[in-house]
């Protein structure tokens, strides 16, 4: 009995060590690089002058011309002992960055991390128009306006909340879901990690995530939310690049229509908890399970987790932010070990 | 003889071994924040409903409400083994962000992981309004129209092409400055790293990066461009955290009246090649002596290096990216280490 209890108390312990990131990640390279796009002409406008820095020296810009536009931001580390046996390319959300599995908005470790601790190479990016990738200029070039949230809009509609009005500027005053493991604590820094997005380029977006995996080669893709729609359309075009599909709430999906492209490609759906309490999660979840009906019917392998089944409650649609994080990346290894996916 | 030239081909190849980052880096933690913004109230405009997945369920989008704006993000790398005295924080020039010191656009090493590989904990960042910033909607918050560049502005503007016409889409076909060090076959790479910026922001931006500081703790900051007037004015209002500026080619400085709160940081300040043949840095860099001349005359340590007179030539706008960025890198390394701002 005291024997047991003191090899579980070292077992927390060395949990906690893993999850406070005391060992070192060794890295055998970590870098950065821009792929895709396309270039576009302008012309027609006044020359202008612009005074870069206020007391500068003012420079002529001259609006016509060449632009490159919707090319993709990719950031990769690879750890020294590699143990995936492909690459694991992530894939964030609308209106969101690669800053989405960094660190959490409460500070603690991401799956970015967690899966580079596991030995992926890990090749995390932000989609055309978000973040490091820039975004062109409208109407120009982009057709429509982009997107701002305000602050409560993700709180509402991210499954953090409990509804409408379930936000307040003070923490203590929020209605969470009930037992919600989102840090709400922490919200405010995911607020800042929210950047504006366009809804009409979806097209320009699936561009550069073939050119990303034309480039990085044979991959396994994790993605998230909007991302949803582009990691099984990019598999339906690579099928034979992709390797494992990990789908984390996805809003979107691919074409039914080439359901049986999918077939060789293990893939895990994941939703978090809360869905029925959810105006638009119950539909959306339902496409999600009649895409996975319809590769499996091609002769197809799709898991589909549903967390709260598995045990695990209280996820937002930011499942990788959650406090819970590190149990839910272990579920998604565990899977790829299975699937044979690791050396 | 034999001996000697047996031993200088072994040392070039540890120094290719080098460059070519057969060291693993070893990181004790990595990860990523943002800081700084307020709060902006939005009000009287019409609910939207917005598809933010072709094909998805329809959201209703209420744009009126509160908007979190002018935060910053930063990306920190603590090495396992520190040698840095303080942690050196990277800021980027105008219309950049973070990448400019990551992967060099013809895909080598920048100056992140040179420093990274010194032993110094780096933070880098994307100041207000780019990259993973994010950027608040215009004009309702800020104040004036987002600036973009052409393929070909920067080329001429950054002294890598020589003059106006010297950009051409063959790379063959350009006229780089004589002796350029800038990667003219990355180019197109660099100018994807491009993004929009705004010029009327430059308040949020010290704000930002005071609260980044602040978060930090003492620091030493390596700022390029556009951030040069943010490194000295943000170390004359903290005079205290910051222990060390390294202005690469600064476009903007302090304020010369205060040049005596810059008396106890020292101070390099680096200018590339071509200075005399461009248009607007011969006044640029003046402007830059004077006001090194006002911290030397208020007792400050500020040492000016012309990189062409050092021995060092052919560096563009550019520094960190061109061939030679690991020469200019060392010598920065040489003068923090005789500054004693290493363990």
């Amino acid at each position: 009995m005291m024997r047991l209890a003191i090899a579980s108390a070292a077992a927390v312990l060395v949990g906690a060590t893993l999850a406070n990131a005391a060992e070192p990640i060794a890295l055998r390279d970590m870098g950065s690089f821009h792929v895709g796009g396309r270039l576009v002409e302008i012309s027609g406008k006044p020359v202008k002058e612009v005074t870069f820095t206020p007391g500068g020296v003012p420079a002529k810009v001259d609006p016509n011309g060449t632009y490159q536009v919707e090319q993709m931001y990719v950031q990769y580390f690879l750890p020294a002992n590699e143990k995936g046996a492909y690459p694991l390319l992530m894939w964030h959300g609308g209106g969101l960055t690669g800053v989405t599995y960094e660190t959490t908005p409460d500070g603690r470790e991401g799956w970015l991390n967690y899966f580079l601790r596991k030995g992926w190479a890990v090749y995390n990016s932000d989609a055309v128009e978000r973040g490091r990738a820039g975004w062109a200029q409208y109407p120009d070039i982009f057709k429509s306006e982009p997107v701002f949230l305000t602050t409560a809009n993700p709180f509402e509609r991210f499954r953090i909340g409990d509804g409408a009005g379930s936000y307040d500027p003070d923490p203590a005053k929020r209605k969470l879901m009930p037992g919600s493991q989102f840090p709400n604590e922490g919200y405010e820094n995911f607020v800042k990690q929210n950047v504006p997005r366009w809804t009409t380029t979806d097209d320009a977006i699936i561009a550069a995530y073939l050119a990303e995996i034309d480039r990085v080669g044979p991959s396994i893709i994790l993605f998230h939310s909007q991302a949803g729609s582009f990691g099984f359309k990019v598999a339906q075009a690579r099928p034979d690049k992709v390797k494992a599909l990990i789908a984390v709430e996805p809003a979107g999906l691919g074409d039914p229509a080439k359901a049986d492209l999918l077939k060789n490609i293990p893939t895990l759906i994941i939703y978090g908890d809360y869905i029925e309490k959810d105006s638009r999660w119950p539909k959306i979840r339902a496409n999600g399970l009649a895409f996975a009906d319809a590769v499996r019917a091609a002769g197809g392998s799709v898991d589909v987790v549903d967390l709260p089944q598995a045990g695990i409650k209280g996820n937002s649609h930011m499942v990788m932010m959650d406090k819970n994080n590190a149990e839910v990346a272990a579920l998604i290894q565990k899977w790829l070990e299975g699937k044979g996916l690791t050396k």
